[in-house]
């Protein structure tokens, strides 16, 4: 097979950047090693960032998330006993959705089947040569043949765990991380929202979220010990802790409902550069992580493809190679504003084990500020919607 | 000797307090360990916010400081080869005073000797008896003679190390606190101002900082080993380093001139409650310590002190505990946040020998935060001004 960008892995990034290229003339082939309905079925983040939003729409998959996703002006956070918003739209003008990422990548799945675009589900053995001349390729197995790709450019989107990083050369790499030595467990509940907007609470128990998936379906978090197991966690138990945690002074209560789902996460930050080597790009998770409290994963995904999408453009359109020259140093910067965030919301929000009371203390007068001057509120919405 | 109100130390918050009780009628007694000489020499911060000048202009002390004081409107952060100014007075509509502590000290004991005020220097064997009764006394040694004073309340105004706060009951008392494991080593300069404003440095080898004491002398810092010692830095060694720290992309040099005095401080956050019990009270150092990067230790020892003398006032004058009672809850509210700025502040702008990568480069984007973000920039002029 002969293609002009090969793409490896059908997250939002790796489909939405095909479907990005199709939209230029350009051709790619995605390679995914779950079926069509695995990948429609990982739950993971839902807040998409205003600008995340525009992309999308002007692709041409926003239609469905306008109509079902659900626009929020503000979130709040609790602490003390007591819930305080933080304005969103009126301290920067901007909004977020929560429209889930399974729902984004059935709307980009359906957008490339529909435009008779390239997708191999269930692909294994993918190897990737060449990627440091113009003529790299990938070998893998497609349900159990052999096959290969010949390509301009090969486009890692396989996340964390997928074989495009590795494949990087590794002199001059860098990778920074941090394990934060806890997780997140994560319930999907069938019952009426708690509340219209995002809670982020902060308790001496530990962290928890309220969100929310559709008028009918809740998502709660509560922070936990990233190697605990979900069967250790009954149903009444786990709503013990999301009452011990969420209930305050104010006489409010998280809704109860069946759990038909529960999974851990654990939390960690990661960045490797370069975000490039030759004619190998990585994107979204295969070059960073974030841990979730900022709800920045997705948004940076789809921002590392819009660049990528930029510069393939401009490579095919008009034979320059400067703008994937700098598509690393371009891609950065917004990761690093993003890594700071979701490392200070997780660190605002979260008890470690190994902080002392000043520490603890620190914490508390920080959120204390930020709900009480109108800056650091905004410097937290800013970063919140992405208004950067 | 019998007073009104026993004031153990003679630093700015137990001076400026002995004044601001004079000039509500109030009698007190300031006792002192060192000589009139010795606390008029000690070299300490220099950073006055506007609610600082407010209180000691009203308290009649301030010309000095207005005809002699430098008004700073702005301060300048350095990283990566660049300066960046944080206009405090556009963004706050505040500017701050540097004007040295011991100036400060200077004005308070000259104006505590024109009214007469009783002002007693080397004063040893403090004792504090019946602190929990409504008569209170101090035992002591001036000038080799016991001596003893009964008074309504006792104050203590006398340091991290001082005898009041161990004279605090222990059950109930809780202690926040944190050493950085580094230090500053500062220095006086016979030179001409390196910067018009304060610079704050970030730098691979230690955080330095630029100020100036008088047209003609400098005080610079960087950050040192707090188990180092002054004799192992060579003015060439010195200048070195600063020069290492400081130099950057735009050319500019600090000023080299006769180093005149050398000093290495350790760098702890520390807070100690409650601020009271019965009849003794603690105000300034004796209660709170902060780095010196926030610029927040004098201002904090005036503010505890500013509310001390109007609780005393409203029990001579209405003989309601109200305000006395409601002391420790009003002072922290306060201090805490100077906590949390300080902390913030000395973490934006040191090295820690424990920073992984990944922290350091968290660190750096949080600078770059700071200076292209109006509300964060706002948020830390608002905390720098104290206008909160």
């Amino acid at each position: 097979m002969r293609t002009q960008v090969a793409i490896i892995g059908a997250g939002p990034a790796g489909l939405l950047l095909s479907h990005l290229l199709h939209l230029n003339g350009i051709e790619s082939i995605v390679l995914e090693s779950r079926t069509q309905a695995e990948i429609e079925a990982t739950i993971r983040a839902g807040v998409l960032e205003q600008g995340t939003m525009d992309i999308l729409n002007n692709a041409g998959v926003g239609a469905r998330m306008q109509a079902e996703g659900a626009l929020h002006h503000g979130i709040e956070l609790a602490f003390g006993g007591r819930r305080h918003r933080i304005d969103l739209t009126e301290l920067t003008g901007k909004a977020i959705t929560v429209y889930p990422q399974h729902e984004v990548i059935k709307d980009l799945v359906a957008a490339r089947l529909a435009a008779q675009g390239q997708l191999l589900f269930e692909v294994n053995g993918v190897e990737l040569h060449g990627v440091d001349t113009a003529a790299p390729s990938v070998n893998f197995i497609h349900r159990g043949e052999a096959a290969r790709i010949e390509a301009d450019f090969v486009i890692g989107c396989d996340g964390y765990h997928g074989v495009a990083r590795p494949a990087m050369p590794g002199q001059g790499r860098q990778d920074f991380k941090r394990d934060y030595g806890f997780g997140w467990f994560g319930v999907l509940v069938e019952s009426a929202p708690s509340s219209d907007e995002l809670i982020y609470a902060r308790h001496e128990r530990g962290f928890a979220l309220v969100s929310t998936r559709t008028p009918t379906v809740q998502r709660l978090y509560f922070q936990c010990d990233p190697a605990d197991h979900v069967d250790n966690w009954s149903d009444d138990r786990i709503w013990a802790e999301l009452h011990a945690r969420l209930e305050n002074n104010e006489g409010w209560r998280v809704n109860e409902g069946h759990i038909f789902q529960k999974n851990i996460i654990g939390m960690r930050s990661f960045v490797s550069t370069p975000m490039q080597s030759g004619r190998l790009f990585l994107a979204g998770d295969a070059a960073h992580i974030v841990p979730p409290t900022g709800a920045k994963g997705m948004n940076l995904a789809v921002s590392d493809v819009a660049l990528l999408a930029q510069g393939l453009e401009q490579f095919y359109r008009q034979g320059s190679e400067e703008r994937l020259q700098g598509y690393t140093a371009a891609a950065l910067k917004r990761v690093w504003r993003a890594e700071y965030f979701s490392w200070w919301m997780t660190s605002l929000l979260h008890t470690f084990a190994d902080a002392t009371p000043f520490q603890r203390e620190v914490q508390r007068a920080e959120l204390e500020c930020v709900v009480s001057s109108r800056a650091m509120a905004t410097a937290l919405a800013e970063n919140y919607v992405g208004a950067f």
